[in-house]
């Protein structure tokens, strides 16, 4: 059997952006998507967030990407046709995908409402789905997932900005709530004013959390403070500003994937206080023992949420007014803006204007 | 004013062995103790159990000794003298002190019952009192501690074994408690099998956990399973073993104090899995953060405990039979039992027999 051509493996025409080779540069591509099957959910894309793993994937940084590789796994739009077993949406609903699409739905995991977790979850893009094919992501202008993965977006809340909640957003909020950093009155860090950290300042201080932002670069103080609403800002490079923050933290949300040393860290916290990793530096970070058995401390890593959490997310995001700071760009920009995301040179996610800009050649 | 010799520095004469210096040898040494203040007691020391910082302590190889050294952080024995306002202790009574014998009282961590994190903590020895006087050990004929730092030892647990209980008990039982891997039915890996690890076991086992063993050394099996009860066994230079047992822990219970890969141990932890430090490697260790993410795993440390707990775990070993594997020594075969213990040469732990082989020579 000839393996079938990306725009003939399934019914539903698709267009989209796609990288063709490790060089990364995206590129106009017809590609399909399989029929609404039963218990899909088929919705038009209105916009799609630009996460930084969307750069490390078009690259083939982590050595998994298959191309064609069509990115994008924060991804809004508006529902056009639902399976006939469908439940919870309809036509018209206002609608998202983030980082994932399937998983077994039979682990210990996933019937804990932790697919994020299962070892068999499905990407949004760039994985294998049920039926061999690959999936492709929201940089396209159709977008088809079993409803178990889609999340409905309040209407309060703006399309576009509201996207980068789904791998941001949660991202951030997951772990603040599952490390119990989520208590009024308390005094949580956050490492890295990027796409993540921005966040992460906003859902804290929307759950009535003390925020300082730790940066190594002072010129941000501010935006963290004035525009972002943080209650105050360190400089990581300030020997004397850390010394005078130390053992004030309850806990600290670190986004940054470079490596970096996590002892200063370590020293910000109180006893008992917490660590956590959301960015993945490649290189293996430098842990000292003695610091985390001092005041019995803990370095922790979460990675995004599941479904039910994910939607919890969204709705705490709409009743406290939470959205991401955005910038939208046209698809054509697609390319440089991962040049200026690679220089960290957006404040603080990029944002496709998917409907408006994508142009199928069909 | 002339700096009085230790012997004349206070009322009471008190006999030991000390470390003149960073050989760590130890030998006969006059000193005295405080008169029995109001909310001190005094008491006879029977025996001293001996823990590998004292090792590390006699040497010098933290930085921080003063010599003359009289190490020892895990003492029983019998009260002779109490003051007038102790309350909870009377002449006959027996009882233990362990690693720290004051701390501030008044701080967050003091009014939580964790002394053990107090940034004012006193050592058992080698340390600064409030008289201004350094601290001296359990290798010696007798003890005065405020009686807040000392805890009841119940009549059915013999002296000698319950000594190690002190530090190596607690070093593992608070961590146990703490990260919650005490629920019955969980299965916890203890990596190590010295003085905290046989404890860790024992103390696991007590709490209706499943555990395992982890060593590099095959050879240990037998004694792991056989004679300290544990489940299972598995030999971490076996790739085919670890494989087979990756991701099936709730937690971890890390003894080690040489440097080692935690990378191994965290693929062995379940999703939300805990890895917790007991040991503190003199260099960091090396932490990668992808596999933190992928899981929701932590690593986490932890250090002896509080008084309220140390006495709660004196309680559970009464009630579960618990107490240390041991190696009764005299006195004057402390040095040849150091160079031993160097050489992890010990089932589990020795323990001197003070009151029937050190003999004052005042």
């Amino acid at each position: 059997m000839v393996a079938k051509l990306p725009e003939e493996e399934h019914p539903k025409q698709a267009f989209g952006w796609a990288a063709r080779d490790e060089s990364g540069v995206l590129s106009p591509f017809n590609f399909s998507r399989r029929a609404t099957g039963e218990k899909d959910v088929c919705f038009k894309v209105l916009y799609c967030g630009m996460c930084h793993s969307d750069l490390h994937m078009v690259k083939n940084e982590w050595g998994t990407s298959t191309y064609p590789l069509v990115p994008g796994h924060e991804i809004v739009g508006v529902v056009t046709e639902v399976g006939s077993k469908v439940e919870k949406f309809k036509v018209g609903d206002k609608v998202g995908v983030g980082c994932i699409v399937g998983s077994c739905h039979s682990c210990h995991n996933c019937t804990n409402n932790l697919e994020n977790y299962c070892a068999e979850t499905i990407l949004t893009y760039g994985a294998k789905y049920y039926d061999g094919t690959i999936t492709y992501g929201g940089y396209s202008d159709i977008m088809v997932a079993d409803e178990h993965f889609i999340v409905r977006i309040p209407d309060t809340l703006p399309l576009d900005s509201t996207a980068p909640l789904l791998c941001a957003g949660i991202t951030v909020y997951s772990p603040l709530k599952y490390y119990g950093l989520d208590k009024p009155g308390m005094h949580v860090g956050v490492v890295g004013l990027g796409g993540l950290g921005h966040m992460a300042v906003k859902f804290a201080k929307g759950m009535g959390v003390k925020v300082t932002v730790i940066s190594t670069s002072p010129s941000k103080k501010q935006e963290a403070v004035e525009h972002l609403g943080a209650d105050s800002f360190l400089v990581s490079r300030d020997q004397d500003q850390m010394k005078a923050t130390m053992g004030t933290m309850d806990g600290i949300i670190d986004t940054v994937s470079a490596t970096h040393p996590l002892v200063p860290l370590i020293g910000l916290l109180k006893t008992n206080g917490k660590l956590i990793l959301v960015g993945a530096p490649e290189k293996p970070l430098e842990l000292a023992a003695f610091p985390l058995l001092m005041g019995r401390k803990m370095v922790g890593g979460s990675g995004i949420g599941g479904m039910e959490e994910t939607q919890e997310m969204i709705n705490f995001a709409a009743k406290h007014n939470i959205t991401a700071d955005i910038e939208v760009i046209p698809i054509e920009y697609v390319n440089t803006a991962m040049e200026r995301m690679l220089k960290a040179d957006v404040r603080y996610r990029f944002v496709i204007d998917i409907s408006n800009t994508i142009k199928s050649t069909h």
